[in-house]
């Protein structure tokens, strides 16, 4: 098989057709050009083809077109929204366009009905298109996929609803559209939502497959982290190889299914995966430079974090607390990690803080932990932080802390941020990761944080989860195993 | 020690004094009259005095107080929201009322500066305070708690903010003020708010303790389950013998911090309590039929999830996915626990799923697990569902959906409403946990089940913990011991 590795006809193609267009609005091919229109496609000059023989008119302004034949303009990416059942019709037209103007680089086929069956009609429907499109020097994604967003090239050629196309630095390589699709709409239900890079709905990976993707994302200067969620590949060793070269440029997140035998059979009859020993999986992830998650939660929250929280140099985590009992909480979580240790302070520091802090403050009691009390003021917040950073023994910090009638949200936000830039100002750029508990009470103060860089996480234990992952990368670019 | 076990006066005061009341919005004695305004306290002939030597006018339209000598109505409940450091002036105040009056019965003493500080000083004003009330009968919870708040009775007097006052059959003990806040917080964070009956913050613990809110809500007929956040507990056989009663009566759920040896040392600065071996208090739970939860998200969930949810038979569950990629997911937690198994359906459900389902739902393959596919119609959502808890082998199900183009979010919401409908309309009422994949985009959908009584759960592993949760208490039920 020749690949013409042109990848980037799937997230920036200058003209867009879809076959299967439709202005009835239950159907893929009409969500498809809704989608293309509010990414602003169309607004750098880039143009969109609707082809169904059936219609007439327009939709969403634009005009349809009857066939293939009817375009002038060459056609870079063609999606296909049809039945499988009129794959006869559409590999036909494929063929006639490609004699005639020959500019098709890229398909993405979202219609399903083909290898995911498991029936030999549905193979032989996908072997069709294929073969066609090797033929012609096509790449394809899917069948069965949900489509293809890049927030950065504006464009967007899925069908899933509820998006926001918030530009940033992570990319996801998803092989179930359901599962892409939760995730992005998590990450719009997120208060300031979550950006991203590129989203790559996977499908039946009749071509473009998992280490296509990776090694795309990895020579793509916008991706800063790659998110995987993966039920399993049939080429283990092709696929390391990729990953050890790409995870020393960023890292790979993935959430690998199929750990147990009745999930890896469930598995093979969604994506036709052999999931494999799950043991195997795990212990290449690490020699080769994965990190492993185990939640959705996890793939997130660390995602997030490899996109905004600068690397912790090594394991040694400090704590500090506003509230007793969320602080043991904390602590509980951390005793649960196998990364992050808690790190020590010099006495200096610990006179330096009981000076800055209420008298009631528990300070030097338990290592790596202090409970400044609710009597702590949004300043005294502030000088925590900047004492428990300027220690060279402190790698990574996370604040827990309650709003209350004392010291409202908004103002330890500032505080928070304040002792950031404070810090940056001696050279000092370690991780911080701010717990404010909880909900609605506290999301401006969470956005004020955000909006200066500043990644929040919700809990104490997420914030552990988020910290182990940081720590896990970075011991690993110095020392080439993930631990 | 006398008890004049008047707990009650704690929840359904009809007089309720306020020491330390104030016109300054960043002191509890401001924040507690707004809370007890805003819950309604006032709307029954209930009435508030606000007591403070130094403030003159009204405070939220209530006048002033110079001090208690000048209230003719008899308290029920005091709140002393003033420095520690006047508590000798209260404590001769209290001591002048009982003599005079004789009226006090409960005393909620949410300042701080007692014996959590650890020092001679915080110590010797505790038992001041606890002496006097010793020798006049008068309960006390506190000191250093956020207040006791009843949504039942319209009763909020505690300082915290950001609270919704939906009434439901939760009621909640917590050792720690921060951490019951952040529940409260969170609970009102939800879509729809997350309702609670009472909530009591402990603190300090000089007189009313673990033990005797545990009594007390084991015979409160509006609480149906019992939450508690706890750090140790120093009668232990106490404690158990409490449990032993009331865990036959409803489920107690607590989240015991203070696992590992360093949060035990943290929790012991926070609120003086001994942690213990963390395995004693595990093996002590499981005997005396408390179900303990790892996270604060599975305290919230499971909490929700006994008032709302049927209790399972047993501990044969069926998961229904419409999206392939979920639902491995879902199998994988699924293998992961200790409690939930997988259901086994007779060849009569599998023939009238084959019937009703999209012809290439995945049926059969997987013990306990069908794939619908995004083909299947709400209707078709509705029926599997019926099918399924149809069969004597199933003793719970989760449905696991992702809204697509195809079928909208709100459909699928009134189909699954509709099999319930249906099936309760047989005789069968089995619990279902319908997983809605995901957000605000589908927080309609997720709304008009919760009206429906129809708890769900935002992912498929947090209904994976839920079931686990509800399966325990009904085997304690039937075998009397804690799996």
């Amino acid at each position: 098989m020749i690949k013409n590795n042109c990848l980037e006809y799937f997230f920036e193609p200058s003209r867009c057709a879809i076959i299967g267009a439709s202005k009835n609005t239950n159907k893929a091919g009409n969500q498809i050009i809704k989608n293309l229109i509010s990414s602003n496609y169309l607004n750098n000059g880039n143009k969109i083809f609707p082809i169904n023989p059936s219609e007439t008119g327009e939709v969403y302004g634009i005009e349809f077109k009857k066939s293939f034949v009817d375009i002038e303009d060459n056609i870079d990416l063609l999606v296909i929204a049809v039945s499988s059942n009129r794959i006869d019709e559409v590999v036909t037209d494929i063929e006639n366009r490609m004699d005639t103007h020959g500019d098709l680089k890229a398909i993405i086929t979202v219609s399903a009905g083909f290898s995911e069956t498991g029936t030999i009609e549905g193979i032989t429907k996908q072997e069709l298109l294929l073969n066609c499109c090797r033929k012609n020097n096509i790449r394809v994604i899917g069948p069965n996929c949900v489509g293809i967003i890049d927030n950065i090239n504006h464009f967007d050629s899925s069908f899933i609803l509820g998006t926001k196309r918030v530009a940033g630095g992570i990319s996801i390589i998803s092989q179930s559209g359901a599962v892409g699709s939760w995730l992005l709409m998590a990450w719009a239900s997120e208060k300031p939502v979550v950006g991203f890079n590129k989203f790559i709905s996977l499908g039946n990976m009749a071509d473009v497959n998992t280490v296509d993707c990776l090694e795309y994302l990895g020579n793509d200067e916008d991706t800063k982290v790659i998110g995987m969620y993966m039920e399993g590949y049939k080429n283990g060793r092709e696929l390391m190889n990729a990953a050890k070269v790409v995870s020393r440029k960023k890292p790979i997140l993935v959430l690998k299914v199929g750990k147990s035998k009745i999930s890896s059979k469930a598995a093979q009859s969604h994506t036709g995966s052999l999931a494999g020993t799950d043991k195997i999986y795990d212990n290449a992830f690490k020699q080769y430079g994965i990190l492993r998650v185990d939640s959705m939660e996890e793939l997130s929250d660390t995602l997030r974090a490899f996109d905004k929280v600068k690397l912790p140099k090594s394991n040694r985590i400090f704590i500090i607390s506003q509230a007793g009992g969320p602080g043991v909480y904390c602590l509980d979580n951390l005793a649960d990690n196998d990364i992050c240790n808690l790190a020590s302070i010099s006495s200096d520091g610990e006179q330096k803080l009981t000076e800055a802090l209420p008298s009631f403050a528990s300070i030097g009691n338990t290592k790596g932990y202090i409970d400044i009390t609710a009597a702590a003021d949004a300043d005294q917040h502030r000088k925590a932080i900047e004492i428990v950073l300027e220690e060279d023994s402190v790698d990574a910090l996370i604040l827990i802390t309650v709003p209350t009638l004392f010291v409202g949200a908004k103002d330890m936000a500032y505080s928070i941020n304040q002792a950031v830039i404070n810090l940056k100002k001696k050279g000092i750029c370690k991780p911080i990761l701010p717990v404010i508990l909880y909900g609605d009470s506290v999301s401006e103060a969470r956005t004020i944080l955000e909006e200066n860089g500043i990644m929040t996480v919700p809990t104490p234990d997420r914030a552990i989860k988020v910290l182990r992952q940081l720590i896990r990368y970075s011991l690993y670019l110095r020392e080439g195993k993930i631990c």
